[in-house]
């Protein structure tokens, strides 16, 4: 229950309603909407008007399917669109490099960072845009799983690098909303806040937690934040430790 | 113009006029609408659950004054509200090293990219969320001009890192929108699409940009996007040519 006072629109509840969905309906998107959420993801903030993106629509179901075993999530097969985002910094380093000027900048990690930047912003554009159409959407940090698989396979030149996927579709299920950390564990005043005993601190937040069930596995509830995110640590994806190479391999990250 | 047939409602519409705001009224931001926006920021989607940001509201008005000059922008001072992004796998690291668990994996570029991801989704999703209220927003990259400066400002420890600042207000001019690149050169079909002759396809592209009248420097004619994006190869701010370093320094993208 929101207090009074509080501000609210169409807008906020949407955004104040996302969960993640991953499964969709068998009910295609029409070109319409994919025009409009690239319309929307243009019209985004970029660094320097650099526009150092571009978006791919993965319309070949091979491909697809190829993406989905990758991101090892079947539902990316099923979505009703999957577009992968690549930063991009290839199209100004052509522009530049016609030009007769020194593209070595783009090597910098400060050009990728900024880069990055504006494939994120977009992509969550794109989010919002969806949902507020009344479909689902899921970011796929997972296409890194097999970074080089997706390079060969969507023919990404020098300065390119796939950092996003985003599938969408009209959804078929209704998750529960995600509890989210406290607010006073993530916004601060003036000086990053440090907490003494956070494991403790946390007890009343890893047991809502503990409430949440998760439609991925079968509806079994999940484990606390604080185990969790210590189990996550051990996570090491073989091919995913291996994306600062990738990274370099493509021209980016460098110094 | 829109055709007909194009999906469009509140929220789309205020995210196709989006137009970064560089100069603010004088008139407080209240806290429920702080809170509100923070809110929304939780309710992104985050890497693995990780949550792995933390925002800091600057209030301190000589902070304030210090970030404005850090990012050479006087507007930013001038802001109704000043928020710093912060990339955080500090709190996590302290829940894993409290429980014991081997941390070391917070070093991977993997690890810094699924967390500078949430950060840019966040902040986005802020960004709407302020629009939707009729508030104005600039999404600050140059706070990294001195990352060094910021990370000692704000006290940020090991695993942080300030990557993107967000200033918001009642806007106080109304920017004309910022023409994007057709969407044939952004948006492509299952691979990447290189351009022959990327000026020369680019020319009808160009003369638009120079229609643009940019208010941040004193309403003069903008030069062409080609000759923007080669002139920018040679921005190279030297701190900014440090920001590996500055990673490195808070344990982050070491491998």
């Amino acid at each position: 229950m929101r207090e009074r006072g509080k501000p609210m629109n169409e807008t906020i509840q949407t955004q104040l309603a996302h969960r993640s969905i991953r499964k969709f309906k068998q009910k295609a998107i029409s070109q319409d909407i994919i025009n409009t959420l690239v319309d929307v993801a243009q019209h985004t903030s970029t660094s320097n008007f650099r526009q150092n993106y571009s978006i791919i629509s993965i319309t070949d179901e091979t491909k697809k399917q190829q993406i989905a075993t990758i991101c090892d999530q079947n539902y990316v097969a099923e979505s009703g669109h999957l577009f992968i985002v690549v930063l991009d910094q290839y199209r100004n380093y052509t522009i530049a490099r016609d030009n007769g000027v020194d593209t070595s900048v783009l090597e910098t990690t400060d050009r990728f960072l900024a880069a990055s930047m504006d494939c994120a912003l977009l992509t969550q554009n794109m989010v919002v845009a969806a949902e507020s159409l009344g479909l689902g959407a899921v970011i796929l940090g997972s296409i890194l799983n097999d970074s080089k698989a997706i390079i060969e396979m969507l023919e990404l030149p020098e300065y390119t690098f796939p950092i996003l996927g985003l599938a969408i579709g009209y959804p078929d299920q209704e998750p529960q909303l995600k509890p989210r950390l406290p607010q006073e564990f993530v916004h601060f005043e003036n000086t990053y806040t440090k907490f003494e005993d956070i494991n403790n601190e946390l007890s009343e937040y890893n047991e809502t937690v503990q409430t949440y069930y998760d439609l991925r596995n079968s509806n079994q509830r999940v484990d606390s934040f604080s185990n969790q995110m210590s189990t996550q640590m051990n996570m090491r994806h073989p091919k995913r430790m291996q994306n600062l190479e990738r990274l370099h391999e493509q021209g980016l990250l460098k110094k």
